[in-house]
């Protein structure tokens, strides 16, 4: 085990690029995609399972976590990795985003956030300081430092009020984390879709200094165009010897964009929350397994896909258990999504150290445009 | 794979027997326990997770899958074994025992019976001819006779008239069944909890002559000591050298005793309902993972199991899973419950070889008795 946490680059493509986030457990290829373990578990999912869908690391909620089953116990417990059984890297998030959506539950200040647990209404306080600890209490590899998430739509001077009171709480973030080898703590930006701010907040972030840097405040419901528009500069205003990680997206064509515009990190429930509704995401683009047209397709959701789902089981089969109610089709479906999801981070990989990130894409959305394979 | 459907007995220990019945698609270790696969799936498992905690033989429910997916559709797709990824024995019910339960939604004739669905209210009617050939459709390596399990309590001139019904319709059911090679019919024995009844049912099933005996009517709320009170003298009246089997059957100390009791077979939804249910079944007896002493317990469920929930988690964890309505908490606890049931088949079956199953029995009881793990 070394003590080092480092990103190094192997190859690039136009912005696009490709390489290793060190870290003590183990590395992270990037692009990475990182599974959503929300409660400490991926849904539905074995944490071997995981792994053999090919993830590197994994993201944990810090907000979920403190109320249940709370940092002090996990800690007493060992750890999150002991805890739920994967010892390989885990980012967590601040717990920012989760509180700043409890509307109506809590009061925002300089200092922080009070806010009431939507589990049993007890009353929680989130800070700098406190986030901090509560990612050390878990033992987080990568930790979040707290900031708003800027709502959307939002005009500018609310924008720029709330990315200075990030800014500022960046700083105390940092100053909290301290000095912890082996373990990173990830500015975010914020700036909403104004540039100016975007700059501002780089800026402000660069001078703290990060092991990572996070875009924030995207994939609110801007859609995929504006989200672009950001990602056209924002990623360029990061330090480039530093991952990039673009917070909660997205659709795989999201990422794949994102990609090109020269980010190395995600995060997104879809592959395991669409797993859970009957939603298959593949190479074609998205099949809700629950539609009649499947009652009897003995082929398979992706002919081409080896994970268990589709080397296993029929279409039919998937939607016989999508609609009998049965846990299965929500472990199979997860499982599907989450192999895709890693399969299509390797292809993202492979042509940015090939050079061949434009075809790559080219074929990508050409495979969607066609569409599922053909009625039987 | 041949083609002969055989049961080799290799030691017996007081009435108890170990052996093997022998099918084209796999040996069945004897005494087996069967776990449930009611609608093409053991809840909340992948068959080679089922594989792997020992099971050899699946059971699947003629009922469910009659009307979701539907046993033509089942056919079209190769079969059950091919639908639902699992290539080794699966013994398929009747479906009578699912539709006698139908009260106020079914009529019984000498025909048969005619029910309506529980998930659409279609009419649907289920014979001994109806029933074979579903199950030949489905693919069921066993197949079980039609017949009507007889309530608890029933008075004799009631469970008389209920089993003699039972027994014409094994004959009809064994003129349909025709001319299987590999594929074996099993009679089931009824009489409720009737001496003379019993041995009328084992006459008349002797003279139609089956693969296997299954002994019905049991575990319908009689409780355990009427239920070995039948047992004591029901396995007796069935040939000696073909399987019996218990349906529905049962706690562990259901199967301990009537395992000394002379039956090969059981099945029971037990093991995968209560792992569902937060209730893990262990060697020191139940345990209730929900229950809050277990929030900080860092001890795996049994030391002694080499399950994944039992060697790869805590206590608190599983407690926390389940607390959250994670997906994994009824994964990892059906697991576990599996994995438990198959490991005491195999602690029978080596005591029976071993002629040390009054012992094997008597350490069961004894471990049962101290209860779960001293507090922390």
């Amino acid at each position: 085990m070394t003590a080092s946490f480092r990103f190094t680059m192997s190859a690039t493509d136009g912005a696009a690029r490709t390489g290793t986030v060190h870290t003590p457990r183990g590395d992270i290829r990037t692009p990475a995609f990182m599974p959503v373990g929300t409660a400490a578990t991926v849904k539905a999912m074995m944490p071997e399972s995981v792994r053999a869908t090919g993830a590197d690391i994994l993201l944990g909620n810090t907000y979920h976590l403190m109320l249940r089953p709370g940092a002090e116990r996990v800690a007493r417990l060992g750890g999150l990795h002991r805890f739920m059984n994967w010892e390989r890297p885990i980012l967590t998030d601040s717990g920012g985003f989760q509180v700043m959506s409890l509307a109506g539950l809590r009061k925002l200040t300089e200092e922080g956030v009070r806010f009431k647990s939507h589990i049993d209404g007890s009353v929680h306080h989130l800070s700098p300081e406190s986030s901090m600890e509560i990612q050390r209490l878990l033992g987080s590899d990568i930790v979040m430092c707290f900031d708003e998430c800027t709502p959307h739509p939002a005009t500018e001077p609310v924008a720029a009020e709330s990315m200075r009171l990030s800014m500022r709480w960046a700083l105390r973030s940092r100053e909290a984390f301290g000095d912890r080898p082996g373990h990173a703590l990830f500015g975010i930006q914020q700036g909403s879709v104004f540039r100016d701010l975007r700059e501002e907040s780089a800026e402000k972030l660069r001078a703290i200094g990060f092991e990572g840097y996070a875009i924030g405040g995207l994939a609110v419901g801007e859609g995929q165009e504006a989200m672009f528009g950001v990602l056209d500069y924002a990623p360029g205003m990061l330090p480039e010897d530093r991952p990039r990680y673009l917070m909660g997206v997205g659709k795989p064509d999201d990422i794949v964009g994102a990609v090109q515009r020269g980010v190395d990190m995600f995060d997104c429930v879809l592959p395991s929350r669409s797993g859970r509704t009957g939603q298959a995401l593949t190479r074609f683009g998205a099949v809700n397994i629950k539609n009649a047209r499947h009652l009897d397709d003995p082929r398979p959701l992706d002919p081409e896909c080896s994970c268990p789902a589709c080397s296993q089981y029929s279409r039919a089969y998937l939607h016989h258990v999508f609609k009998a109610g049965e846990i299965l089709s929500s472990m199979l479906l997860t499982w599907h999504n989450l192999h895709y999801y890693q399969e299509l981070m390797q292809g993202l990989r492979d042509a940015i150290s090939a050079g061949t990130l434009e075809d790559f894409a080219r074929a990508f959305h050409a495979r969607r445009a066609e569409g599922d394979v053909e009625p039987l």
